[in-house]
């Protein structure tokens, strides 16, 4: 920042904003459990679309990361990393960008999850004349995409990769996106042994059958941080841990108060009739996520905190519209106007920070409950 | 496009369209309204937030714009837009970008809901030397902002920014963001009837007490379009109808066939278990809006029509992950994978146009039902 360091009491809002200090706590948590479950961590950048970020996440020389788009490995690819997991089923005409990466020396996997996407890579892939590395998806849990262990497509699928001219089959990949609706940790836990049983008997199988599964993947947050053991797993991929949010703390795998990212309001007014204070954070900056609503308890579209991080009292952001917020206690109470004047500065804690961070091109960078901006990050997005 | 025309189907996915003959008839349609209800139409530039668009919805010379962010009116005031509302409660540390525009020769009106916000803005306004006109946000509804016109704060608003040096009162303002909410074209047109008699009122109220309110503006699309009359008002505000979407399509003002915007994607699988097709638009390309779901038909995350924006039978996006969309019958039963292979492009109808606007760059501009991609128009975002 020119000039020196300036306080989040005189940046424009609405502005996102990244304690860098519980960033590193919780890289530096994640980074020791995947040591302790004996795996490597590839860490997802779906959620930080940040090089700064990913430079904290993941060494650029040797770093394993996992990507969402394409646009990001290609952003990751230009910073120096070399070996991108792009954890999304590929439609063949994405592979000319895929053949481009791996041209240029980027270890570039994609992912398959059926025998007619497996051939339809295998012909786009020959179009391009270059070997693409493939995962293939394992289905733990209905949630998304994939194959069954036991689906007789799933070896139909690694000998075409395994064995046609243009793929190489890297291994298996699982991610159980249903720990996202558990309602316990032992059901979390229960989950991530399901999605560690089924990608590792699905590497089995394909073993069995004479083909080479080097990489058996899993993960999601939630199962990355309850799985009992990741044995016949090598690597472990999670993105939201980094920042966590509401959803996270929600499920019980983190704190409110390791929850690194918040969105920075104004206050614009107060509603007379309700006792609601109207701040300038809608939904276009916290986003339309509402993954607390079907959780035990419903923190609307976020809860608010001081300029510290630290939360006020029952207050939530009630409602939105696309640039006013309500602020509203959990009990319904009326607010006290004189607390909250026009101008005042909060923060939000999002339900979700993968999409509330996707709503914005940077982040004001802080440390602890210091209100100093000690760096802006970009972010980038599209596709 | 260099090169010629290209083909939405040689383009990456996931995208926004713009259909430009839906738009134009859109925009026709609500000039024609504003000129037969007898009011000056002043077009809300937070849905489309483009300068191509806005060039057809408002002359750059005499036309009169609304904005829902200081950066929206920046970068038309840039090109060359003059008449500016900004349609959210300003508070004073934004006075300094509102003054740096007025010095400009631009007409920027900004907007007040208390008392308090009245003297803060007054103070800011004297900071700056400056003269800031000012509309008063009258509430019709208890949905937002704003003083009910019986509220004796009126006329201390009223007072402080007609005699105040630094500011000036341009008239008074209502949104009757409540209509969104309703169940039936009936129950619009009351919330409209109301929106128009309250700000009418509070006009009447503060002419009562001897000054001068030049303007009294009204708008949300639904009221635009089922007003019965705009008596007393000056000027319509609407946004969306620009383009339209399923929540307005729900509310009954506007058919499916009327919607512009749509989402380009492709099909990347098919979910075994369920029957489902597994395309690239998630909830990142599609916005986390979920504004059908309180309406009589829940459209899940978007209505899927083919390559020519027609409706595939009752095919919706049943749910989301960040980059995966699922598609499903709104019966439940299964789609036959031959039908879409995987690379299939297909095209969703949002449920809100300006929350999945938002999650995208720019416009693929197509007309009518050919998929010939005629111009590229971006979009800009932030505050």
């Amino acid at each position: 920042v020119s000039g020196g360091p300036v306080d989040l009491t005189l940046c424009e809002t609405p502005a996102l904003v990244l304690d860098r200090t519980r960033l590193q706590a919780n890289l530096a948590a994640m980074a020791g459990r995947a040591a302790r479950l004996d795996v490597a961590l590839r860490p997802h950048l779906k959620t930080a679309k940040s090089p700064d970020v990913a430079a904290l996440a993941a060494p650029i020389a040797g770093g394993r990361i996992t990507v969402s788009t394409l646009r990001e490995a290609e952003a990751f690819a230009r910073l120096g990393y070399r070996d991108i997991l792009y954890a999304v089923a590929i439609s063949p005409d994405k592979v000319g960008r895929v053949a481009a990466l791996l041209r240029d020396d980027v270890l570039l996997t994609v992912l398959v999850e059926s025998a007619q996407g497996a051939a339809a890579l295998a012909l786009a892939a020959a179009d391009q004349q270059v070997v693409v590395p493939v995962m293939i998806e394992v289905d733990s849990d209905g949630h998304r995409a994939g194959l069954a262990p036991e689906d007789p497509d799933l070896l139909v699928v690694a000998r075409t990769l395994a064995e046609g001219p243009w793929t190489r089959l890297e291994g298996v990949l699982a991610h159980a996106g249903s720990s996202y609706d558990c309602r316990s940790l032992d059901a979390i836990t229960a989950v991530a042994e399901r999605e560690r049983a089924r990608a590792v008997e699905a590497a089995r199988r394909i073993r069995e059958a004479g083909l080479d599964v080097p990489q058996v993947s899993v993960g999601s947050t939630p199962t990355a941080l309850m799985a009992a053991n990741l044995d016949g797993v090598t690597e472990l991929r999670a993105g939201v841990y980094m920042f966590f949010d509401l959803v996270m703390a929600g499920l019980g795998v983190c704190r409110l108060e390791d929850i690194a990212l918040t969105v920075l309001t104004s206050v614009i007014g107060h509603q007379a009739s309700s006792g609601a204070v109207i701040v300038d954070a809608g939904w276009m900056a916290l986003s339309r996520d509402r993954g607390t609503a079907n959780q035990a308890v419903d923190q609307g579209y976020g809860v608010v905190c001081d300029l510290a991080g630290r939360p006020i009292g029952d207050l939530l952001v009630g409602s939105t519209n696309q640039e006013h917020g309500l602020l509203a206690r959990r009990d319904g109470g009326r607010l006290d106007p004189a607390e909250f004047p026009i101008g005042r500065r909060l923060r939000i804690l999002p339900n979700h920070a993968c999409a509330a961070g996707a709503q914005h091109d940077g982040y004001l960078v802080t440390e602890g409950t210091s209100s100093q901006v000690l760096a802006r990050w970009p972010r980038f997005r599209g596709w």
